[in-house]
């Protein structure tokens, strides 16, 4: 048997979030990314979403190794997971190693990992692979794309990247590797979908530095700027406009002032001694000579942007005066959440910053002209998208082939598709079954779609449930039936409706002598739901225990 | 006492919906709307919210009628719901008319009200008021303004409007009216603040046509175009272009239904006899020339585009070479859901155009410059804000103060505040209470925010309930405790947990002799939650019955 390159979408095709790719070449499989999806606002009670890596499991013995594009959740989120089951060497750049280490430590795992580091322009060997790491803009630094040469050709894997010719740090995207690439020939790429339905070209993260200087030049007090914890150049656009209008900085939120420290120690954030002051050491400076960065731009409940808008912060107030810029990107579903946040910070008398009012944020991702752009440079004969819902993803597949791709050389295919380049021809294989793995405190892949359902159904109308004794001789309740509910109904009035429920729950137990008790307990089941349907059009979960004797 | 202008917002202010205005004069209220608003994605179970209307309750033989601007959910949703408590006149354009009686038919109240219609230009008193309907561009046709004049001086209600110069139904705002209202002297205007974060003018429906024409002349097969029943203008649009490209045209929806038929028989709708075919008989034409017009493009569960895009509509499949066109406003909140629908609509072989990938809905609502513009018209002495959240208001606020209305003669409130116009001075009085009312099922304004907690805590991580026999006599568990669970966990490992969960239940049950039932569950309850808490860090509502003798 001839060894064939096969790559397997394990996360982020089909979905926004959790990427993941297995590229795989005979008895060599080798990683990119292992990331995390957020909860779907539906999806009630998970923390967090990993891949389905089911795929490896069988293959343990060849996976190689485990190579990263940059420091976000949905690229690096699942590698603790990852590793407990898989112990492959984690390569990635210095930043991104950072970060690593943090949740590494933070689980115990530091210690047993293989960490190695590796830098834009370096060449790597995994087994038959070679790895060429190669600089692009993104919204964290030290963020790369991977050339990666197999037996079967060179794949390019995008990563998270935009063509930033002003970019934070001054280091663009590394136009020179990209079309020595083409140069070289490229057999596939993998390129970034997540703003496909985006005309144009996205802005630099240069504009921002106008903006930021008016805002601080107007704002009369305090300025709060909130954001990721690892937008780290947009921590450095924030300093640089402070130190130009002699206000001090000051970071509230744990992530945020880990990350800071970090990126200052690895040289990643330039921030002048003197500028940055403690969250304590702000009362004693005039409101106008102050700025402070925050967390929880996305309006996460315990992060701090929240605390402020809600009056939970342990020493911080908003008040008249105190102007609030939401710098970053909505992830979808977070709108209502995020507008929420907005509304009570007007509330207490701050002015607020945000997308549409302000251009205070730019994408890090590539808009349609810069994914043509990418096309173009490196001319593949074989063309995924990755990185995107299923409509970007077609999006994405459609301007590839305007570019001249020839419509059998794109494969736009979800999640656990398996992609075989055999002979210079791409197939699409059949779907390896997949889904969602949920994260749940400790529980790890034990939430069921099952569960979710009766989570589903407990939150539209809550439970009811029935304990009533019964004697299966004479067929007949003893006592008087319980009731115990939640979330179902809470008024004066309930009383009465629950009083005659429990009427009905008497007579239904009221049966044939010897009739087994589960028996019983359906039939209490099926008159409860029938009565509280009947009263109230509404389908609690009904539940009940006949308890014999 | 002399008597006082006042008003009180009853709903639309600080939130999106059920708008609803108090306009009080002496002892004589008049009511203009009476909407719902849709529950927010964390307000499980809920079907919709009404306002909280408790102001009027002790007013009751005050009220003199109720005013309505236009055809829309959230202006109209709650009138069954206020007519119920209040027996007064309805006024209404005659579309809106006819979208209540559909409403007030199905609920069985039509016959009991007294509705009158009134149109553009009509004056009507009633009690010290002197309403003056004047039409203004919405997304339903029929919309009005309202000027009422009181013997405090005339307010401007401006309803939700747009400057479109070139309507579908060629009918534009009433500029000339709000002229005159200009010249008489305006005390107070209530503006629409809904695109208050929008800069510049809201395009026209105009722009809409070379869509249309573009994509229908383009897609090779079956066009379905899905936007909202009541969004008159926008059916009208794709009427003209299938006629142009010869295609015929279907409805799918019920409310979609008899809106068109309703607005054809009163003149609002033109659809040529032959133009329109029912959803059985486009199986015999050529996809090229079908055109269906469907509901369900906020992604509704149970609507045509949803059903569609999951497979479940009754008669028809999407398929290659169907193309799906979203054409409308996404509603904060239901992003997720409408992009989940345009996945599968992918998935299943459409394609599907949607904001931004291409120009197929423009807004009903006026962006900042037509706000300007409506203030610089009219020139009104007070300015409040309404229809919008507390952002949305805030920032038409600040638009008004620029134009150059004094601060002080600016109130942005939130529903429940008292504004008194006394002696030429506005004065935001006390905060009447007032909450979310709402309607789930059968049941009004029982659903309290107690309930709301704990569906939140069931939808998080479902319950666990204990149920015990015990004898007091000997202070001890008899025979073996039963575990009802739901929504928390469900795999082969659970068992094992459970079964571990019911020994700690016997030994918690396990108590001095003659210990009461009622101590004995709160002993089993903590002592469940701990140990469920510590083997799978969650927290599930906890619940015990213990069952004596």
């Amino acid at each position: 048997m001839v060894a064939n390159l096969r790559i397997m979408p394990l996360g982020g095709l089909g979905e926004v979030g959790k990427n993941m790719m297995s590229i795989e070449y005979g008895r060599n499989i080798l990683v990119v990314d292992a990331g995390i999806m957020f909860p779907e606002s539906d999806m009630l009670g998970i923390d967090y979403i990993i891949p389905d890596w089911r795929y490896l499991r069988d293959k343990k013995d060849l996976v190689r190794a485990i190579a990263i594009t940059h420091g976000h959740q949905d690229h690096i989120g699942a590698l603790p997971h990852f590793l407990e089951e898989f112990d492959v060497p984690v390569y990635a750049t210095r930043l991104t190693q950072g970060l690593i280490e943090v949740k590494l430590e933070q689980k115990h795992m530091l210690e047993r990992t293989t960490l190695h580091t590796y830098a834009s322009g370096d060449v790597i060997t995994v087994g038959p692979f070679t790895i060429e790491p190669y600089h692009v803009c993104h919204s964290i630094p030290d963020t790369v794309g991977l050339g990666i040469t197999t037996p079967a050709g060179l794949i390019v894997h995008s990563g998270d990247f935009k063509f930033d010719h002003t970019p934070v740090d001054g280091w663009p995207t590394d136009y020179a590797k990209l079309a020595e690439f083409s140069g070289r020939g490229v057999l596939l790429l993998l390129s970034d979908s997540t703003n496909a339905d985006q005309p144009g070209k996205t802005l630099s993260e240069a504009v921002l530095d106008d903006v930021f200087h008016q805002i601080m030049r107007e704002a009369p007090g305090r300025l709060i700027v909130a954001t990721f914890a690892s937008l780290i150049s947009r921590i450095q656009q924030v300093v640089d406009a402070a130190a130009r209008h002699d206000r001090k900085i000051a970071i509230a939120g744990r992530s945020m002032v880990e990350n800071t420290k970090m990126a200052r120690k690895l040289g990643y954030l330039d921030i002048p001694d003197g500028l940055l002051v403690s969250l304590g050491e702000i009362k004693n400076l005039p409101p106008r000579e102050v700025v402070i960065m925050a967390t929880g731009a996305q309006g996460e409940p315990m992060a701090v942007l929240n605390r402020l808008a809600t009056g939970r912060h342990h020493s911080l107030r908003i008040r008249e005066g105190d102007t609030v810029v939401l710098s970053s990107h909505t992830i979808p579903g977070n709108e209502e959440m995020i507008h929420g946040v907005i509304n009570h910070l007007f509330q207490r008398g701050a002015d607020v910053y945000y997308d549409p009012v302000a251009q205070v944020h730019v994408s890090g991702h590539a808009s349609q002209e810069e994914q043509k752009m990418l096309i173009n440079i490196l001319r593949p004969r074989f063309f995924v998208p990755i990185h995107g819902e299923l409509r970007h993803l077609k999006q994405h597949g459609k301007i590839a082939r305007e570019l001249g791709v020839p419509e059998e050389n794109i494969a736009v295919v979800e999640n656990g598709y398996t992609l075989t380049f055999d002979d210079g021809r791409l197939e699409v294989g059949k779907r390896v079954p997949g889904g969602y793995v949920f994260v749940d405190g400790a529980l790890v892949g034990e939430i069921g779609p099952r569960v979710m359902r009766e989570r589903d159904a407990l939150g539209q109308n809550g439970f009811v449930t029935a304990i009533v004794r019964y004697e299966r001789r004479t067929g007949r309740p003893v006592g008087q039936p319980r009731i115990i509910t939640r979330g179902f109904i809470f008024t004066p009035e309930a009383e009465e409706l629950l009083s005659r429920a429990e009427d009905i729950i008497r007579s239904a137990a009221s049966v044939e002598p010897g009739t087994a008790p589960s028996e019983v307990e359906e039939q209490v089941e099926q008159a409860l739901s029938h009565f509280l349907y009947r009263e109230t059009r509404r389908e609690p979960v009904v539940t009940s225990a006949v308890v014999e004797g």
